[in-house]
């Protein structure tokens, strides 16, 4: 289509800065909002320990193009985060330490790219975060057009501008713009929830009793025998 | 078969604290009984620099349900290595921080999953460590029964119950409960002779001559030429 | 064949000297000889910020044999890169910390093999840096011959005895020897290029002006619209 | 959502035959509609020779469950494609001869599913074709729900239902419903215009002179040498 | 170990013939057997339309080394299957034509192997079914020992000499020995079953109705809605 | 470079012919060049049955660019095979029925590509023989030069033109065009040793008696045992 939207709606900051503050992970947001918006496994990031949680910019390009990405640069605000996928599967290293530096410059500090990445070593050292499929200095070219904030399809996932990009040691997760706000609230709850029971099991208190599971298990059917019963049973 | 074993056998606590205080490797361990035990080089730590040795607390798993890892936390005792082996190839994410937490107050601090894990970034923080095949946020189910402390089949080894569990950066070996005092004798010798050869080959001593090599590669052939007369043989 | 090479030619050390005190890396290197030379990107380091550079002392091993690698240690001389590739595709166990040694007391830091390697936890304290298709402890056999120092294809490059190596945290580069120093002229060029548009980015400077894209990106048919203007197209 | 949408729109019958009749294949129709809705590479026939093209009833299944497949039948009416896509990656065995009995008896004669079926012997003599991940025999569950008829990303296309399915040895093609009756003019004209240069070309015509290329490849720099000239250049 | 265990248990020859006579295949007795037993996806045949059915020969065999396989043929009597299993991944190509003939003259006429195959124009037309993980010419040496007739772990499952092998276009499933006769009984009732099955849906009965799902899915909460009320929840 | 080189030697067509009359496949011409030459296993044929043997004319390609292909049409004699091989990872789909019909007027009838083909229904049918990494309709662009006709690495191996391309069911293997003959003359040799092999096995005779290896197994070690020896040793 070779289209920019230049004026993409966000979340609301607010909401997104309480995602922030708590530091809602990828697993913890996949669940509460019902398991999905999971980027495929083989996203991985290039660095440990970031965390990071911002609207989409999203950017269609063409197997071994960039040129879409540098135009991508001008529609970014502070906080937001790239998508970049490409139309048909690549390893290329779509983006290196220049576009960071440019990116970084107007307040954006991660992308998440369904391809390959170079100067990875000098990304971490910039503090810029990337999860991406592959690391590979194969360079792209700057010849066809791509779009520029319409839905994309990234690992996976269908990702719209401005929906949010949760990412972490886990991977990437997307919330849909219109759930950013009721996804906040249920993934606040599970922490809760989940807190309460971490409290639990660290005093040595076991999930078996802490979910009344032991009642379920017998009537599935699951039985506790010795190793002596187990062995005899296996040699008859 | 649906079946908790309770009782299982372990190796003598005094032998696994042997293989402990020396430190004694995957390599190491896996050579030392005749280059068998070895997981598949698709299980990968999640963490660098931890070493695990303890007994198999075994656990087979249908496809994307986690409910017996909750029941296999009761028949672990501290040291034990709990090894997951889902029944059909899987990548979801069976496990996460909290049951680490469970297991923790139990003294248990590793896992091994021929799947996912989650919360890989608090793991790291809690001390936990991980062997999986993937990182995933996937969520599973509690809905279908599976086995504890039955052999199980776990990235392409026979796992017993009781096995001894070796972890390093380089992999998971498995050494049989009945080997565990042999293979610790025999590890502890190659490490012996290992250490005598690494001392003379950071001193300049070539393989070549420790070990009477150039004798044998004459024998079977191995000629050495300048690089002119290469570049003369390849010409004609 | 079974051959070694012993007078192979290397460049001069006064050229491989200003690569590593320009540190110029795999992107920059393998950009400014024309996006020539690289490693598949399958091949990984097993450390993160390692940078080497120096010329390839090349071994061609049978498949799941490293006996050719013992040999080869003879053949090396301080700075030197070790390049092993198998004839045909393994994940074996061809190198680990006694060969690591052996090369480190001659003067050679860094190993590139499209294999598996062993003892990585050791070798990574030993500060030898490695770059492998993976880790695996898988042993290796010392049986039959293969050839050192003649062109061998790893991981889909051809190298020739004496190539520069370059490897760092993006993977690997070869750059043939009688280009060395051409190509170091061109990627010096290429660090100032981009050292001068770095400043302008990080002042803020959009790559679409710094390189006059918008002209182009016109008259290629880039349309620039508002979201209300693309949902009202979608939904036509 | 767990949801099934039982009214969808489907493509005017008579732009569904015109496709059929032309036989328009997978790769005339992506390049027709501008290279868009090609399924990824990973999805393969189960057969030779078959050629599909039908509406779309899509299903969304969880993991290993295909409950909602059984479901899905009864949505079918003759003609459509089936389009399964697990919420997960997945290569557990979803379909087999009974369900494709049953589709047969309401006119489906063909699926398109992201992960694995078997019975394949069975569904190749009954003539139902299959598109698909893998070929598995492990079993899936009826648990949990899922969707029908609403959008799905299978193997990295967004599908509608409704949208045209075109499927061959080559793969799977997406056309978008609204698109259909453009996408089937231009693949006509596409057609017409590969059979007259199909015709010059078996009669010996070069497409370098067809499409006048001569002088483009001149202008970008192409040398032609003679094989002394490429060695003497290569030697110096 | 270095073992061949020469007088191996295998199967009542009248349960065998059962098997085959009913052509029961992969799918069915994978289900039969409660959904155990299935190698990996990978292992795939080179041939369509094979069945097969016998007690398993198991060798295991060193990385890239075939000699064991040689030794095998001698333990093979008529209608035995043949599975080799390398002790590390491997694709060489550790069987071909003249090993076929060897097999075929003892009743030999099918392999399951972990591992590369060659020549298979020639074992096609010679009516040899094999189940291999690749078609690969690269050669095996013979130098290193193995193990005939004890039990292997071959593409995920264990496989005991002895045990039922059955094979078809969907892959291979292993029946254990003492199980094949329940195995056999257990098949046969779900091929009755889904028989009658097959007959209703082919009349155009719904699976909806023949397995009473429609109340089942209500209570799980499934809905029935139009596309326009879907279309008008998405827009809210 | 951009270079066509136009006048590449080929090998003696006499020597070629008797490849042809005598059907020399890939397994037996890569044994008897000493196990060299072959191509990945990742390269399949689209057809079954296929045998070519001819010079290659060799195609250096960017990624997702088939320019170069078409401008080497005109490069080719009968019987010639053209290789193609990218210059990064490519599963795009190089080549179809309109590039095949090009090459057929001009007598050649076979493709090796390291990279994607398309009209894989068509090709079949015209006869045309194609070994690809995938089959995938995802198109090319024609923007940027490559070279023809100069040494390129295609899965794995350094092809010249007007090396000897062998490729049948089992894959593709490469002769040095310098080799063509003394290869010729091994294979014939391998193949007739092979015959007399095949003719005694096919009576009944061991391959363990006509290779003598009896004797030499019972030096290594090997042992045979009675099954029931075997499981009282694993008792104990």
């Amino acid at each position: 289509m070779a289209i920019v939207v230049t004026d993409i709606q966000r979340p609301d900051p607010d909401i997104t800065a309480k995602y922030i503050t708590q530091k809602l992970g990828v697993a913890t947001v996949h669940e509460a909002q019902g398991r999905t918006g999971l980027l495929d496994s083989s996203i991985r990031p290039i660095q440990q320990g970031a965390y990071v949680c911002g609207p989409a910019v999203t950017v269609s390009v063409p197997p071994c193009d960039n040129w879409m990405i540098v135009a991508a640069v001008e529609q970014c605000r502070p906080g937001d985060v790239l998508v970049v996928a490409p139309t048909s599967d690549s390893d290329s290293g779509y983006f290196g330490d220049l576009l960071a530096t440019s990116l970084q410059s107007r307040g954006v500090h991660a992308l998440i790219i369904n391809a390959g990445v170079r100067d990875t070593g000098e990304l971490r050292k910039q503090g810029f975060s990337v999860w991406s499929k592959c690391i590979y200095s194969q360079g792209t070219v700057k010849e066809t057009l791509g779009d520029i904030n319409v839905p994309v399809i990234c690992a996976g996932q269908l990702v719209h501008p401005g929906d949010l990009v949760i990412a972490d040691d886990d991977g990437v997760c997307i919330v849909p713009l219109k759930n950013a706000e009721s996804v906040l609230k249920q993934s606040i709850e599970r922490e809760a929830l989940e807190e309460s029971k971490r409290a639990r099991m660290s005093r040595g208190e076991l999930g078996l009793d802490i979910y009344n599971f032991r009642e379920k298990l017998r009537a599935k059917g699951l039985k506790y025998i010795s190793q002596h019963e187990y062995l005899d049973s296996e040699r008859s």
